[in-house]
């Protein structure tokens, strides 16, 4: 006999098990429906480029920590993000397609930065962008796909009351411009310093304005007053037309200010006309995305409220999750590739971080199964009638699932129970001369006797 | 100015734009959905994988051709199937998950393979299996998964008629059981020459009979007539119980062959009983998929009758784009992992087969939208009701763009005829004033002016 072969997996990888999987691909499904409810269309890039598309022509390796590799005389990697590859995309196939182009992205990416809880080397990014435009209708769709994505998730009410540790628990999408921050700049005479700024700002809720301030003066050479406008400016609080109305009273002889200000006022009025729940969009002039990459809206979305903790009990902040979507405005996506230039605005379901979340709150129940029906094999002989019945419940769409083998009932419904299933059928002899079903809800342990002409709607009511 | 990056892919490698993307989705969808309904939960891998564990220790690259490579101490490689993966997969998991356990898995797969016409070193598969049981129930559901996914992808009715050459197109399972064909060697003293004869088998409706009488004799060391008792075994034609009738009268007596046969015989009883098309599953005693891997049931899926080529006009068939989906029965899993026993049974559906099999008989729209309703923006200033429509539609289920720019409606026509959308809403001031909307169909370019309170229920009539 040969030795076995140790069935490991690489280090910061890991296998999806049904438990992890079905909540997975629920929130996959959610984001495909919503983006294309709006008219984005999915596309696909390969899993592996030419490091030279991925990095640009002798670019650094930067802190991606690329799987990288020779095949044949190929210098290739596994793509870090979707981005890029957007980019490389566009420059292809824009020209053909035409703009504007709404596209979303739902893959796998690789880096090989040092494992961490809750951190792999392979993720899942959900992107989804407007390119060709500059008009700020995108801007502010892509807030109402935001919004659509969390409600479509279920995080619009908090329903799982019994994990709650308060009752007020939503999303909240908080915007911001750039070019309020760029137009502040510009009044103070330091227009160039936006990068170093915005790098030092987004440190803000880490290390609190007063080593922002310090840090500030010392990176991006403002005065020690510069730093205290710019940290005032971001630090504004109140409801939205309280903050939009006291910027524009401070800095709106600015044009970059005013036309800020402008794009932020019309996403909140149009989000408000189109139906977006009250509430759910608010101002925040301090958050920045680091990244230089972003140049007008911004986004960032957060669950607010608090929970208990399952394991120690403690009450937590629902936002140290951190950002569940993000995104923003850009310039020029594809300007390594194309000589076209392709201004854009999108952002990034944060799978991952959503699902702790969602798993925290008690939101995905533990099941290994897909189906929600069981249907015990009692006697062998009656299989056809057996599976006969279940298709009729998948035709209604519920998922239907009979046992394989004609196993001692009690084992079958065990095997039911461990996987997670709600209702169990059952016929025997008596019940296939009576012409009748035997419902059995395996969490409550009741069961009812059902004549088969109205088995599916006695199922369907019992999973609603 | 910087040097422009070109933007090329690997070879044999592709991007998948909207119009190749969106009828892929909608063929993972419908997978998704029928493996679900019958309670096969989704599971994940990594897509890179030890080296070790692909191919065994000590393990040849046989014809594989891995992507390979070195990752600081650790020698890794693409996944080259989901087979592999989910026997590593399992002797982890199922102790923990316990038996039988029915998953699916839809990924992509890389091999170093020589690019053809219509083969890509990166290419999803889309696999479902039942392991750990032997039971004849798990044989028979793969055959009703197939035939269900075959009947939701719409190849039960061809209706795309203007494409016909005539009109007999469906789908057809062909199913046969290797224990038939091991019977018949057991029965001739030749029991140990099944691997060779099922390899020369294969060729049967490649290289035809007589060629294959010869190979057998040459290869698998059979006498010649040895070789025509095979050969006519497998030839046998007539319909599924005339066929299984002689197969027993002739070799009945051997247990393997009445074992088969009586397998395959309830495989047809039930699958009728549970409501499967009458004459979609057909016993086909040929086929025998070359693999030494199974060793009982075996299915190959074929789409039958004849379609007019798109350029030549010559009439061709369906069966030519070969088997679309195909499995079959394993003794063992993972035994190269564990010393747990799983036999099962399952099938992979071939997406690109079918997408090309589609494709050629028109059932693909060509579009670049998943959206049907475009949403013309008029007015700027009326974006918020825009929008508000818009989400009226997304809410019943119905796709709606936006566009973003007030630019001329004949240019917002244009993009919305280019992306391929089935209607346009539009308002202007006077159709505001009358609380009204104008649905305009793209395709028959013909237009009417609806009630703002009856607009969802026209929009849904029209797309039906």
């Amino acid at each position: 006999m040969t030795e076995l072969i140790q069935p490991r997996v690489l280090k910061g990888f890991r296998d999806y098990p049904p438990e992890l999987m079905i909540p997975r691909e629920r929130l996959l499904e959610t984001a495909r429906r919503v983006y294309r409810s709006y008219g984005y269309a999915p596309i696909d890039t390969p899993a592996l480029e030419f490091t030279e598309v991925l990095l640009g022509k002798g670019g650094a390796e930067t802190d991606r920590q690329l799987f990288r590799f020779k095949h044949h005389d190929d210098d290739v990697a596994l793509r870090f993000d979707l981005t890029v590859p957007f980019a490389r995309f566009s420059a292809t196939h824009v020209p053909k397609l035409g703009t504007p182009f709404k596209r979303y992205h739902l893959g796998p990416v690789w880096r090989g930065e040092r494992p961490q809880k809750g951190r792999y080397r392979e993720f899942w990014q959900c992107d989804f962008d407007t390119i060709g435009t500059t008009a700020n209708a995108a801007d502010i769709e892509t807030a109402l796909v935001i919004h659509d994505l969390m409600v479509g998730l279920g995080l619009e009410q908090f329903t799982h009351a019994e994990k709650a540790a308060n009752r007020l628990k939503r999303f909240e999408i908080r915007i911001n411009n750039r070019l309020v921050l760029n137009g502040l700049l510009e009044v103070m005479g330091a227009a160039e310093k936006s990068a170093p700024v915005l790098r030092t700002l987004d440190k803000l809720p880490k290390i609190g304005a007063e080593k922002v301030a310090v840090e500030m003066q010392a990176e991006a050479g403002v005065s020690a007053d510069q730093a205290r406008r710019i940290i005032a400016l971001a630090g504004l609080t109140g409801g939205n037309d309280e903050i939009l109305d006291q910027v524009e009273r401070d800095f709106g002889g600015n044009a970059k200010v005013a036309e800020g200000v402008a794009r932020l006022r019309e996403l909140l009025a149009v989000s408000a006309r189109a139906g977006a729940a009250p509430g759910r969009i608010v101002i925040d002039l301090s958050i920045c995305r680091g990244l230089d990459y972003y140049t007008g809206m911004i986004y960032e979305t957060f669950l607010v409220g608090s929970y208990a903790d399952d394991e120690s009990g403690e009450v937590k902040q629902l936002e140290s999750f951190g950002s569940v979507c993000s995104g923003g405005r850009y310039d020029n996506l594809a300007s390594l590739y194309t000589k076209q230039v392709l201004p854009g605005v999108g952002a990034s379901l944060g799978l991952d971080r959503l699902l702790a979340a969602m798993e925290e709150l008690g939101m995905l129940p533990k099941v290994a199964t897909p189906a929600p029906v069981f249907v015990v094999q009692f006697e062998a002989s009656r299989l056809g009638d057996y599976q006969r019945v279940a298709r009729l419940l998948r035709a209604a769409g519920i998922g239907a699932e009979v046992y394989p083998d004609a196993k001692k009932i009690g084992q079958q419904l065990a095997y039911a129970d461990k996987r997670g299933f709600k209702l169990a059928l059952i016929a025997g002899p008596d019940d296939f001369a009576k012409n009748q079903w035997i419902i059995k809800d395996l969490a409550a342990q009741s069961q009812e006797a059902v004549p088969q002409s109205e088995l599916k709607d006695a199922v369907e009511k019992r999973l609603r």
